[in-house]
C-alpha cells in the first residue's frame, strides 16, 4: 500500500485539532507527515516543522506558497493531499486553492462560512473529481457504523423517532476563566453565524443522518446565548426528517461538568438503539420482548454485521479504543478512496464511508435554518 | 402517631395502581386499610374487600354509598381519607364528593378531565380546608428532593436550562399484543385530551417544576400519533419556565425496550444535576472544575443537606429503595399533614412536602397548552 | 387468602431490622402485625406496641411471655408466626421456644451462635414439622431468582467458577465515630466467632450456593482485624463447590465509601452471569459469541424463564424495585407455605423458595469452617 | 524533539501486537519505523517491510543480522532502539543481544521464560546503562497514574486490601473454535511455566504494585486447567503486600463474553478508589463522609493532582482516549527518557514513568512462586 504524503495547513504545535489530525492521519503507518504551513511567520513555521522532524523545504509560511511549491515537485514526491486545520473563516478559501492546484484535501470542520460557499465547494469537488474529507468525527466509530448497518438492515423497523443529545460545558467555562477567548467565539463577527449549533449541532445532526440514512428536511430551532455573547451558545431544535420521522435535537457548550456528552437514541417500532460518545465501545439495542443487547466493538459478531465497522477495529474486544480511533477510521477511507481513484479503481463502499463535501453543504444548510427558525422566532425552516 | 383508616376507590385486586396505593399507604404502619368500593357488581366488591381483608360491612358497591355509610360512622371509626383510583374520567367527581362529604383526598393521576374541573376542584379544596394529595410519583424519591434543596441552596447558581427527558415502550407494545387496549387508550371519547403528554408528559413537567422551584410559562410542542390513534403517543416540548430558564421535555409512549426511564438534567451556570429514575439511588453534581459528585441516598451527608430527602429515607446506603418507597413518601407526609392539621398544627415543610391540588391545576394546564400549541401548529402558547 | 398473624420478638422502634421485617410482612397486605415482645421494661415495650399500633394486651416484655399468653389464646387469634429480630446471641433460644410452642418462626441472621445449635435447630424444625424461614435477604431479589434459573436451565453449561465480593464501609466508619460500639462488635464474647464472615460472607456464601445450586465443600481463608478487634471485620476465602468448581469469596466491612456492593459472577463453559445488589434489577448474561443480554426485572421473557421471579414481582418494568421488595418476597413465600401447610396441601416449589433452617446450617458450618482455616494457617478445610 | 528511530524483531503485518508498537510508537510524531526483522524467510521479510514502507535495506530475515547490520551503521542513523515482538521465548535472547549490541530495548510481555533469565537481563541492563521498557500496558493509563498519585498524597489513609479482578474468556473461546492453538497455549513446552498468571496475572500484580507503591511479599495461589491443558487458564491469588497490606488477585481466561475486563479496588483507611480498564477515563475515589467522586480524565484538577497524569493526556476530557494511548504513553516515556540520557540529563521522574526490567523480574518472581505454591497444595510462598 503506497504511503501518502500529508501537507498540512495550520494546526502547528499547541493546536489541539492539528495534533489530533497528525496522530490520526499517521496511526496506520500508511499516511507521513510531510509539508506544512503553520505560521505567517517563517521563523515559527519553521520552528514548528522542525518540531515535527519535516525536512525544511517543505515548511512553508502559508498555504499558497505551499500549494505552488508543491504543484512543481514530480508527482510521488508532492503532498497527496492537504489537511486544512486553520481558523474556521479560511476552511473555503484554502479548500478551493487546494482542489484547483489539484490537491485531495481533508478539511476540518466547519467547512465553510455561509452555505454559498459550500455549494460553490461542492460543484468545485464535482468538477475537479478529487477526494474530500470533512472531519465530522463521531461517524468515525465503528459502533456508529454498527447502528447505521443495524438500522439498514431493518431491525429497528420503521424509524419512528430520533433524540440527540449533545451537551458540553467548556465554554461556560472559558468565560469565567478567559473571557476574552469566549467572547470571540460569540462574535458574528470573528465567527460562523452559529457557535454551539455551528460547532456541535451541525456534529449532532451529521450523527442523526448517518445512522438512520435520512436526511433532516425542517428545524423549528429555540437557540440560546446564556454568555451574553452575539451567538448562540446553546440551542433545542425539533426536527421533521425523512419518511414522517421526526426528532429533537438538544445541544449546549455551557452545562457546567459536561464534556463531550454526545448520545443518541433511535427509536423504532421494533427496536431501539443508544449510543454514548464518552463510553464508545458499546452499542446498546432495545426490545420489548428480549433482553437489552450490548454490542461489544472488536467481536466477530459485530463485524459480520457491520463489515464497515470490522473495517474500522484496530484492537480486539476489551481493548477499548476511542477518539482517535475514529477521527484515523475517517483517514484511514479517506486516504484508501484517494489510492483506489489513483488505481483507476472505483472506490469500494467501506472505503468510501467518510463524511465528504455533500455533509458539508448539509451541515451549512442545518446551520442556516436552525438561526433562521430561531430568529423568525421558534418557526419551522426547510431544509431544501 | 394514630394510625389513619383509608378507604379505596377503585383498585381492586388485579389493579397495578390500586395495589400500589394499598402497598404505599400500609408501609410505615400508619395507614390501615379499612374500606373500599371495588366494584359495581356488589358480590365482585365483597370478594375484592375480602381478598384485602376487609370487614364485609366497610365494603361498598360504589363511592356514594361508601361516602354515605362512613360519613354516618362516629369520627375515629370512620375513614381518614380515600384513594382514588378509579378510571381517569372519574377522578373529578368522585374527588369532588369526597371533598364535599368531608373526607381528605389522595387521588391518582390525572387529576381531572379539564383545566376548568382542576380550578374547581382546587376552589373547592382551598374551601373545606381539607388535605388533598396527588400521586406524582417521581417527586417521592428522596433524591429529587435532595436535588431540589442542592438547587435552592445555590449549588448550582442560576439555573439555565432544564432537559427531561421520559421514554417507554409499552404503548407500542400493547398494540401489537392487544391492539384494543392501544386503541382505547389514544382515543379522545375514552380517554384524555392527550395521552402520552397526561400520562407521562406531566410527570415529566412536575419533575422539572420540583427540582428547579421554577414554573413552565410557556410552551412549544409538537405531539405525535404514531400508533394511528386519535391522541399523541409521542410529544417532544420546548419550555420556557420563570427566571428565563429554557428547557426541553422528551417523552414517548412508543420507544421500543424503554421502560420508564424518566431522567432530568439541571444546568446552572455553576454546576449541573443528572438523576435516573430506573437507578434513584443516586444524584450525580457536576461541575467544570471538580470531580463529578456521586451522592448516595441514605447517607448523613445527604440527610444534612437535605432534611426532607433524610426524613424520607427507610433503609441504610446500599439498600435500595426505589419506586414503592417514593410513592409511600407521599403518603407519608400526606397523612402526617392530615394528623397535624388533626392536632390543630401548623403541618412543617417536610410534612407538605407531596403533590397537591396545586400540581394537579399546573398539570391540566400544562397538557392544555401543549395540546393547543400542538394543533396551532407548533406555536408558543403561555400558560397562565 | 388468610391474613395471618404477626408477633415480633424485637425490633422495636428505631431498629433498623425490625422495622424492615414489619414493612417487608406487610407488604401485601396479607400479614397482619399483632404482638410483640419488644422491651424488657414493661413501660417501653407497652409505648412501643402503642407507636405500632397494637392492642396493648398482646404486647409482651419478653418472648416467654409473648408465647405463653398466646398460646393461650384460640387458634386463628393467636400469632401464626414470630419473627426473631433480637440481639444475634438470643436467637437460638427464643426460635427453639418458639418451636416448641407450636408458633412458625421467621429468623433474622444469624440463626445460631455455634454449629452445634444450628443443628439442633434443623432437628426440632425437621421433628416438629413447623415453618421456619431465615432472613438471607439477597436471594429474594428477583433476578437473582432467575440467575439462579438460568444455570438451571444450562444456559451457562457447566458451572467453572464463582466470583463474589460483598465489600461494605459501615465498620470502619463506626469506629471512628462510635468506637465503642465498634469494639461490641468485634469482641467474641459479646458476638459471635466472626464479625465480617458472620455477618456479611454468610450472606454471600449463601448466594453463590443459591444461584448455582452447588454446595461449598471447603474453604481457605485469610481474615483480617483491621480495627484492632478480635474477630475478623474483612476476610478473602477460597471456594471448592460440588462438581469441581472453584471460587473466590472477598469480603470486607471496613472499605470505606463501599455501602452493600455484593457482586456475583458465575462462569460457565458456555455463559458466563453477573449481579449487582446495588442496582438490582438487571442481570448481565455474557457470552463469547453473541452481544451481552441485559434481562430486565418486570419483563415477561423474566418471568417465562423463570416463573420464580414472575411471582416475586410487584411493578413493571422500569419502576423498580429493591431491598424492601426482596425481603417481602421471602415474608411472601414463608407465609403461603405456612398457608399451603394449614389446608394440608404440600407447598410448591415456588412457595418453598425462602432460606431456611437447612441455610442456617450451612451458614453456621461456612462461619465455622472460615475461622479454623484462618487459624490453621490459611488451610483447606473441609465442610461436613 | 530528536526522531527516534524504532527497530522492530517480529510482529510483522497480522501481528496484533506488533501493529499495536507500532501504531503506539508513531502516535506523537517522535518515532520513526525505520528498520525490522519480520520473517526467517527473506522473501516475507521483505513484503511486510514494503508494506510498512521501510527502506528495504533496513528489512532483515532475523534480529542477529538486524544488529549487525544497524550497528555497522553510524550513529544517527542505525536505529535508537529495537522493539521485541517475537513469540515469548525469544524474548530473552534477543534482548539480551540487543543491549549487548548497544541497543535500548522495549520488550513484549512476559520478559523472559525463567526467573534466572529475568534476574541475568536485569544485570545486562544495569551494566550497559541502556534504557530497557517493559510492555505492562495498564500502568500506562493516566488515570491508573492519577490512582498511584492519590495514594502517594495520602489521600486513601494508610491501605489496607487491595482486590484485583482480571477476568478473560479468549482462551475458552479459542478452545472451541481452535482448539489446537489453545492447546499450544496450554503446553509447558511451547509455552511458559504459566498460562493465565503469566500472560495476565503479572498484569493484574504490577497494576496493584503500581499503584499502591507497595511489593507483593507473599502469595497463596490457587490455580486452574479448566480447558484440560498443562498450565494454568484461571487462577485465585491471596496475596500479602509490604507494609502488611493484604489482597486478592482473582483471573480467568476462560470466562464466556468477559473481553479484557481487569478491574482495582485499593482500600485505605480513610478512602478507597476504583478504576476498571474498559472504561479507563473514570477513577472513582470512594468516602464514607461524602459523595463519590469521579475524577475524569483530561481536566485540569486531574493534572494538578497527577503531573504524570496530565502529561500523558493527548485530547481533552470528554474525547476519550483508551488502550493505544496507554502504550504510547509508555513509548513516550521510554524514548524520552532515551533523548534525556542522549543530552547526558538525568531523567526526571515522570519520563522515568514506565516499566523497566525491574518490573519484569518481580513478574517473573511472581509467575514462579504462584506455580510453585500451587503446586504444593495452596500454601503460602514467600517472593524473595
Amino acid at each position: 500500500m503506497r504511503i501518502l504524503k500529508m501537507g498540512q495547513a495550520g494546526g502547528g504545535i499547541g493546536a489541539f485539532i492539528g495534533e489530533v489530525h497528525r496522530k490520526a492521519a499517521r496511526m496506520d503507518g500508511y499516511v507521513q507527515m510531510t509539508a506544512g504551513a503553520f505560521d505567517i511567520d517563517p521563523q515559527r513555521s519553521l520552528e514548528q516543522g522542525k518540531i515535527l522532524g519535516l525536512d525544511p523545504k517543505r515548511v512553508y509560511t502559508d498555504y499558497k506558497t505551499m500549494l505552488k511549491a508543491e504543484s512543481a515537485l514530480p508527482k510521488g514526491e508532492r503532498v497527496d493531499f492537504v489537511s486544512i486545520c486553520t481558523p474556521n473563516f479560511t476552511h473555503y478559501p484554502i479548500a478551493t486553492a487546494c482542489l484547483e492546484a489539484g490537491f485531495n484535501v481533508m478539511c476540518e470542520k466547519p467547512m465553510t462560512m455561509t452555505v454559498d460557499e459550500a455549494v460553490s465547494l461542492q460543484k468545485l469537488v464535482r468538477k475537479t473529481g478529487l477526494t474530500f474529507g470533512l472531519l465530522h468525527t463521531y461517524t468515525g466509530y465503528p459502533m456508529v457504523k454498527l447502528a447505521r448497518d443495524i438500522v439498514k438492515a431493518g431491525d429497528l423497523g420503521r424509524i419512528r423517532k430520533v433524540v440527540v443529545q449533545y451537551p458540553q460545558g467548556w465554554l461556560g467555562n472559558l468565560a469565567k476563566t478567559m473571557p476574552l477567548k469566549a467572547a470571540w467565539r460569540t462574535d458574528p463577527k470573528q465567527s460562523d453565524a452559529s457557535c454551539c449549533m455551528g460547532d456541535i449541532g451541525t456534529h449532532a445532526a451529521n450523527l442523526a443522518e448517518y445512522i438512520t440514512g435520512l436526511k433532516i428536511t425542517s428545524v423549528l430551532a429555540d437557540l440560546s446565548t446564556y454568555l451574553g455573547g452575539k451567538l448562540d451558545d446553546d440551542g433545542n431544535v425539533l426536527l421533521r426528517m425523512e419518511k414522517g420521522v421526526k426528532g429533537a435535537l438538544l445541544a449546549t457548550q455551557v452545562g457546567p461538568g459536561e464534556e463531550n456528552n454526545l448520545h443518541i437514541w433511535v427509536y423504532g417500532d421494533k427496536k431501539s438503539l443508544c449510543w454514548y460518545q464518552e463510553n464508545p465501545n458499546y452499542l446498546r439495542v432495545l426490545s420489548d420482548t428480549e433482553p437489552e443487547q450490548v454490542w461489544k466493538r472488536g467481536n466477530p459478531y459485530v463485524a459480520a454485521k457491520s463489515p464497515s465497522a470490522g473495517r474500522c477495529t484496530r484492537t480486539p474486544c476489551g481493548h477499548p479504543e476511542a477518539f482517535l480511533e475514529a477521527f484515523a477510521n475517517h483517514y484511514k477511507n479517506f486516504t484508501d478512496t484517494i489510492r483506489a481513484k489513483e488505481l483507476k479503481k472505483k472506490p469500494t463502499a467501506l472505503e468510501l464511508d467518510f463524511p465528504t463535501v455533500e455533509d458539508g453543504v448539509r451541515g451549512m444548510k442545518f446551520v442556516a435554518a436552525v438561526v433562521e427558525s430561531s430568529k423568525k422566532g421558534n418557526v419551522w425552516i426547510r431544509i431544501r
